[in-house]
């Protein structure tokens, strides 16, 4: 019995693996092996890198692990395309991965090749269940650098002077804007934290209790017109408004608007993986793009806060993950349409939350080099939740906890107000 | 009987008002007014600039605002002395303190004397609650900055070659430390956060409900022999023990031992307020001046963890304050030396807290400028409990919430650990 | 006649077109798409960049001011490619050259074809004189962006962990060093700047009268051997042997030894653009890539000194331009090898002087756009003669002034002794 | 008849050095204790510190060297304040001089009166040649020291916010600007640097022919006025006035006017040492505070250039030194009065040259640790002649070489046009 059960697990796993690879490829083809190239900001690496590094990942906690004799496809790959696990080698300073035209794309996709086939003899017969366990979280690994490598591209069109646009076709008609709805919860002691079988990340658990006072959640994301009903109400002027911190990066950066929003003709427009768009056409969509100091003076401002990532775990419970997540395509965030209910929970942009990214209580990292996976940056950022339009529906979760600098920005990140704590 | 017992209060707050006033003075004592010029770190100030900022505080937000006709000291002293109050008025860049030549000292002690006839003319007859309250603020404002001026006073005479003392007179006798306990709590659904009539900040507030498992807290205080030992166990080497963040700081600050140590003719030494000490003689006092990356490093490597905020406030609840505070004249923490039980909660060094700097549940900002006092810096800094051995005892409580970025630690701080929790 | 004449140098100014156009396409011939993206240090462009860049002359300074009613290839070029002439329009900051991934090196190419047929038809007839001094500056600016692009790409594989080699085959054998001779010039009231009716820079006229002291100039450039004394000698320890700005880079980039020498197993190893080569087998090849600083300590050192442009010209007057220059294909300097006499004059390393690069005297601007050509850039840099291994021969004479910054060692720059002058 | 001659030289020096030192302490006598402690820019010291390091000089150099069994003041002194003699010991590093509160500023005159006391005891008798030429190298130091005082203060003062004034006292009436005349040279063969048996520095040396072309130099300084104009025609504005390093720095720098220069409803300010003056009574008096940059750029905008320093030099051979120097007590330059002929040559400003500060042929650093004195700075600096308004009249002359960094302008700097060179 268990055989065919782990059997059918087993070709699930295929199925996946191979699934989750040929997704990354195809996230790059709009691209020229130049395109592959640029590194366009200090959080940024090239498309190239990112296929090589998620590569690399298998071929060391798996092949070069559990397939006794493996002989790797290149012995320099391994420290080559460590990002920064310090366990398992040196790494190069990571600014100079826009000098690596060497190994070529071509090289690269053979690389791939290579060691997707070593991958798929591993997966034959029976697997172990910590070589399942590290495949999903390799295939897991790869889905965040497919996010990562579209924050990226667009970030490199968007320096490149010409703005090319990343992928043709028109964004969705925006439609109209409907009043937020402030969806109750009247907590109590609740329990978050991943629960079950499936897979998690380290930083998810454990599951335990914290006690909520009772709020209020916006039934929507604050949209383009909102926020720009904040910037025209002086929102960058005003320090009153800002964290200490914020103001400090709004002087010292010039910050007037999201990033990637810029000014033509005296009008707004947004540079978007289709290209730029005026403003006018997105002003019911999720603003995008801004940083936790914007997204923080922005709910002051508006008299309402933002969520804790208890708070918006709670309200996502049992919520199905569906949603503008990479499958739609739209590749940006789209305007709430439903009539009323709590929505955009997943897909769209990740929200900003009240919340330091911390360890739970009683969190442990994974043993071994993988431990540096989560835990080692547990300083100084800020978690997110709920997913963007250019996360896989098959990643996300509401449990799931992302996690940023309050002052970066690059990413799909946007807000959800919360209300209601006294 | 209302008046009579606000008469006392009254004659209470005149007298806490000229003690508080009296210690920042004879803080100084020691002081030319060369040494109070000197500003030698980003995070410090001029002990002169701190003589003005505390008085500037009564005079803008108690003078000017309640005895009507109120003519400033000097006008220009307004802004001149802000530190950050944007509400009020433009400041001065933080870094031009030490170019306040001028006023000299003279007319700063003239300006002390000044607001401190009018602040007394106020408190004569009835005090408004508003008032009153202000007043404490402003009390518990400037023993912050006596704290600060202690702090800043040791790094002047740090980067001064010749290594000044502050103090004379020799540290008190070590002695020998004794082995950690590990004294349990059960946990539970517990409060934090300030309650009663008393003085509190805005940033204890609301009391509010925190669920916590069982946990260990170790009895005393890590000391400068097991820092020592985690030195000499590479501690400063090895990428692993550190968050991402601090292995970052490591390498680029170059630290290898706390602020304060240095090596002369191959041995350790500890600058100090009364100079510089053989760190011999200190092994069994605890360890200070390190920074939040550094206490955590030190806590892994232990096999340990740094308490939550929450955790030692349940620990600290009833636990008197005494202990190594500025009023016991050491200047320095000193050797736990009781048989057991729980020591050194108060006084000695600030402890780092593995909690985020972040509002409570339902917190408010003071209204006004005042607002700005906590709220405006509630990120990127962590929580340290506890005081150290320059904060009054007067000032410190279990349910004080100081904070600082995780970089720093020209501040007196250091590390309890915590154990237990899974 | 006068028309025959003119032909023939209309028909010599093709061939040289197309000559020059050519060489810097041959020069990518061993590069990829992606290598031609790769932009490593600030002073560097991608060698997709130089290949517009230069074409971009072309248009801008001839097809669109002499060919009327000429269409540019595409009018986003005319900005995009500029580099620095604030006249014609602003320019994308430097650093983001690396983002150019579109246009593609196939449009690229294509632009240079369009323009090379344009300027092929412009040459077609009477060539007015104005059109055929910007045409040979045009060429004289394409050469010198064929040496930059050498200097790029050495630096953009060097970046590659991996060091890729731009060329194979080895050098030639370096053989043994011989003695230098001193080689004496008289001085006097001389004559310095450019003569005749050949083409020269603006920043080479006026020729000028210089009174020079007797003189004596090494018979061949400072090599590999002598260098690694001055190094094993603690050149780069001992402060007395720098300038106060030069000691300061040693300090602050902690330079041992010249860019591009690194260890190995405890041996210096040398990065070529044909890869890496054991030191030891360059001993007498001339040291290259060192900065000013270095090239005035190593003189300071051997009780020498470096000589004046003035007095190089004046000893470079009547050598033939000829040497290890890029036709040679070796790509490195080479170990001098004649008898005796006045050697490596031209190419191997240009060779710092000691003087610094500012207008001659009556020294004038080319008008318009043009004058920002080498006029704005007289401050802060020295005057470098002679050529390298990678400069063309047509392209280099007795009076060619290159510059550099002081601190900059990525050209292929070297030393050349001078000794008398009291 | 030697030992009488001597004798009076002896007594000749005796004087001197103490009319040196007193004029050091009285430049002091408007500071503070605390106004001594200030170090406001990088380039700056506190005052005190000029006290003591020109103290060390001769405590360093002379009664170290010369007096057999002396007994230093305080053996911390010697590297406590040394500027940048490596041979001499190690430094603290520049920036830390603000944070010497101790040694006292009483203990810092207890220092000069201890050296002074034994210097006038080594002034006793015979004294050798080379004792005295050191004397007198030590008192030209504390001369160019007093100076940088001056430009320090000032700058301190500055940077305080209520800008004190350093002296009481209204600069004296501008009157009318004259137009300029253009005096004539007529060039040729000429001889520069110093001759005969006064003292000179180093860098004066050795008296050497230069070839100079016809020309014409301004018989006054660049005005306010004029300058205004280059500003209200867009100086700071039009990238093609300017070096491509000075656009660079009008840029990052914000620069919009000269340094000290504020508008304060909406008409200029010029910060001085007697205070703040409006512009309008300083429109003939020469600009001050503008870097190379900037004075390059003004030229260019006139039509005309700067000078070189053989230029300079030649013109001002034999014209008497007198003018606005120390003496006058101004502090400020002031506007040129005599009907025609050439004026403020001397004093007012440091006159920018077109000339980079390089050794003269056959320059040779004192031996010693003395020879960090000049040589070292030998890069990345211009040449300015002729004094200022806080240049003693005893320090200056013809072939006097100032140099300061083409961006620097804290000093006392400013124009004199030149004209005719082809």
């Amino acid at each position: 019995m268990k055989s065919t059960f782990a059997e059918a697990l087993r070709s699930g796993l295929d199925r996946q693996f191979c699934n989750v690879r040929r997704q990354t490829e195809s996230l790059c083809e709009p691209l020229s092996p130049e395109d592959m190239m640029v590194q366009s900001c200090p959080e940024a690496s090239p498309a190239k890198w990112h296929l090589a590094h998620t590569t690399w990942f298998f071929e060391t906690f798996l092949l070069s692990e559990f397939v006794s004799g493996y002989k790797p496809f290149d012995p320099d790959y391994r420290w080559l395309f460590n990002s920064y696990y310090n366990a398992v080698s040196q790494q190069p300073v990571k600014q100079l991965r826009g000098s690596f035209s060497r190994p070529s794309l071509e090289d690269i996709l053979a690389y791939r090749g290579f060691v997707d086939a070593a991958m798929l003899r591993l997966m034959k017969g029976d697997v172990p269940a910590e070589v399942e366990r590290r495949i999903t979280l390799g295939l897991n690994h790869e889905q965040q650098h497919q996010e990562l490598l579209a924050y990226d591209i667009k970030n490199a069109f968007w320096t490149n002077p010409l703005h090319p646009a990343y992928r043709d076709g028109a964004l969705p008609e925006s439609g109209m804007a409907r009043p937020v709805q402030w969806i109750g919860h009247e907590g109590g002691l609740v329990e978050i934290g991943h629960r079950g079988k499936g897979f998690c990340f380290d930083n998810e658990l454990p599951r335990h209790k914290v006690f909520l006072k009772p709020f209020d959640l916006a039934s929507r994301l604050v949209n383009c017109g909102e926020y720009l009903d904040f910037m025209r109400d002086g929102g960058y002027e005003r320090a009153e408004l800002w964290l200490s911190d914020g103001w400090d990066m709004v002087r010292a950066q010039q910050w007037r608007a999201p990033l990637y929003w810029f000014e033509e003709d005296g009008a707004w427009r947004v540079f978007t993986l289709r290209g730029s768009v005026a403003l006018s056409e997105l002003i019911a969509t999720p603003v995008c793009h801004v940083s936790y100091y914007e997204a923080d003076a922005f709910a002051r401002w508006s008299g309402k806060r933002l969520p804790t990532e208890a708070e918006w775990e709670i309200a996502a419970e049992g919520v199905p993950v569906n949603g503008n997540l990479v499958e739609s395509g739209t590749l940006h965030p789209i305007a709430a349409n439903a009539e009323d209910g709590l929505q955009q929970m997943f897909g769209d942009v990740w929200e900003w939350t009240a919340s330091a990214y911390l360890g739970y209580p009683g969190y442990a990292a994974l043993p071994g080099a993988l431990g540096e996976y989560n835990g080692k940056f547990m300083s100084n950022q800020m978690v997110l939740r709920g997913g963007s339009a250019v996360t896989p529906d098959q990643h996300v979760r509401a449990t799931y906890r992302n996690f940023f600098a309050p002052a970066s920005r690059w990413q799909f990140c946007g807000v959800r107000l919360a209300n209601r704590q006294e």
